[in-house]
């Protein structure tokens, strides 16, 4: 099987929505575990999916892998942002070297981290980095236009950023991935966010704009008009994923929709992270609704317009820790919940097999 | 140091708050990791509890340990449990033998599980039982009395309950155990704890009363008319902690406030798990409310009551997944989450060492 070249038509159709026959079967498993009925409540949820997404009552979680998705934002013009864009860049150094948020709590899960420049601003060198070969370059653009004067990037650069996405998750999952986290990094990056969830979700720009990684209050107000600034410029189709991802989107956004994409083409369950790897999940959504049912949620961001996105994709975080970094750090500590959940499933005795005595 | 013959005034005498001096150290550290101000939210308020703990920057929570206490209940009688009494006893076996649900996410987490018999009504014989050399049979007595007919246990009881819990505790904190979570297992379990939960909080029976392993209507009935029966019987004084545990409690509770007592004592951090651990940390702040200082609820339980007797305590869960299993389940689910907080605060470089740029 190979992905390369494949079009976006061609992936679309190859979806198909998680096997119900499989989650019931495994709610069958549960009922005999020794506890009382359910008594684990959302682990089981957990476990079951996995079932149905792999078809399966030994579903694995084992290899784990995350993608770490980076991009500039060329709205960060507006003063949307607390940080200065270089540290886009450098921050990506600190992911090579292994000592980020995200590389510590996906070290807990024994996850490997791969980063890919999707089109930041900086020039990275692979070969002359500590780490580099965790690192791929795959610049679609050094950087988004300014989307409140105009579109992001061309839909043919958008459509290029989805495949990109698409095709490095694809590698890790036919190497043998069982599970994939997505990550985000990029200054400036809850603003495009922010104009997808609004688009997409059809909420006010109000409720959809945070204060990202700390703007003051007048930075508040400067996004908020930069992303409604946008929204009327561009006009951007709510029902067209490539449209909106091109108008007010991001390229490490769309590598993430293309991770999405991946993980349902695959059969393999998806972690989405915080408000930016939500966003590119909205527009894979817009492309294909089915990519939700192979899609956790791994927190709730402390980003207020998170709460709102996930509503709509109707799934329920795992975590709720107040949390607000990206990285894919909240999908690293959701996927030990995860694999605890599965390990109860596979692990526990059966009420037969312990010798418990059932209810009156 | 010893603690066998240690009074209840003693223990309370040696509790002293936690070390506002070291949590504000850790505050600092914590502002300089390469990421936004407190962009982990509750992951850093848990690692600087932790240093506020220890008096350390650099606690551990390497070495871990359940407690998992187990009673019986006279209060069956009134036909408050969906299960039959014996599985209590059936229940410990499975625990023995490592393939119950505390052992599964325990395992997880590189935790030791241990059982002690606080006074069920089954006789075991830890000699002849798989596993045996993890229980200790400490009974107080073969199940409490009815608590709705008359006290549950005399006032001796009680704080035998309470000081067998603390010695346990000790034993493992002095052996070298940084981290202590209190399990619990006993059929019927979930209406003392909603008494004492009433009975402290001041809550309504209904409010506090739910259908722990799953009672039906009539049985949920049943259960708030045994609370009210036993409030109304015996009068437990709401700022006496032996006083409430005598009357209504059980012994498994009582042992629980005596591991949170330990862990001030100590000066060691305790994980709660749900509905009945925090009943006994419920009897454990009456008797001295610096507990809480060193106390982790590991989750918010489906019991409804649960969120009531967490927010009078002060304590906010770390998970919230819909579980109503008790044996410690929440609390080992938990310690994968402070694991994760410490090793943020432990291993993430600072923006000076990992060169990135600060905000504009």
């Amino acid at each position: 099987m190979t992905v390369k070249d494949i079009s976006l038509d061609k992936i679309v159709q190859a979806i198909e929505p998680v096997d119900e026959k499989w989650i019931e079967k495994a709610r069958e498993k549960t009922a005999q575990l020794v506890m009382p009925a359910r008594a684990l409540g959302r682990l089981h949820d957990i476990s079951e999916r996995l079932c149905g997404i792999q078809k399966t009552l030994e579903p694995s979680i084992d290899r784990k892998a995350f993608l770490v998705m980076a991009g500039d934002h060329g709205v960060v013009e507006e003063g949307v942002s607390a940080y200065p864009q270089e540290v886009t860049g450098e921050m990506i150094k600190t992911f090579l070297n292994g000592s980020a948020g995200i590389n510590i709590l996906a070290g807990q899960v024994n996850a490997d981290v791969f980063v890919v420049d999707m089109g930041i601003v900086t020039d990275l060198d692979p070969a002359t980095l500590n780490g580099g070969d965790r690192l791929f370059i795959q610049k679609v653009a050094k950087g988004t236009a300014n989307f409140s004067q105009g579109t992001a990037m061309t839909r043919e650069e958008a459509e290029k950023s989805i495949l990109t996405g698409f095709e490095l998750a694809s590698e890790l999952f036919m190497k043998g991935v069982d599970i994939l986290g997505t990550g985000d990094m990029g200054i400036g990056n809850t603003t495009p966010s922010a104009a997808i969830g609004a688009v997409i979700t059809g909420n006010t720009v109000e409720t959809m704009v945070g204060r990202g990684t700390g703007v003051d209050d007048e930075g508040l107000l400067r996004k908020q008009d930069a992303v409604r600034k946008g929204i009327q410029v561009n006009r951007p189709e709510r029902g067209d994923g490539l449209d909106v991802l091109s108008k007010v989107g991001g390229f490490e956004i769309g590598g993430i929709a293309g991770c999405v994409l991946a993980g349902a083409y695959h059969k393999r369950p998806v972690v989405i992270d915080g408000f930016i790897s939500t966003a590119g999940a909205l527009i894979a959504y817009a492309i294909c609704p089915a990519v939700v049912d192979y899609l956790f949620a791994g927190h709730c961001s402390e980003e207020p317009g998170h709460r709102i996105m996930l509503k709509y994709l109707g799934l329920e975080p795992i975590l709720d820790l107040g949390m607000r970094l990206g990285e894919g750090t909240g999908g690293a500590l959701a996927m030990g919940i995860m694999e605890g959940a599965l390990k109860v499933f596979k692990e526990v005795l059966t009420f037969e097999e312990a010798n418990v005595s059932g209810r009156h």
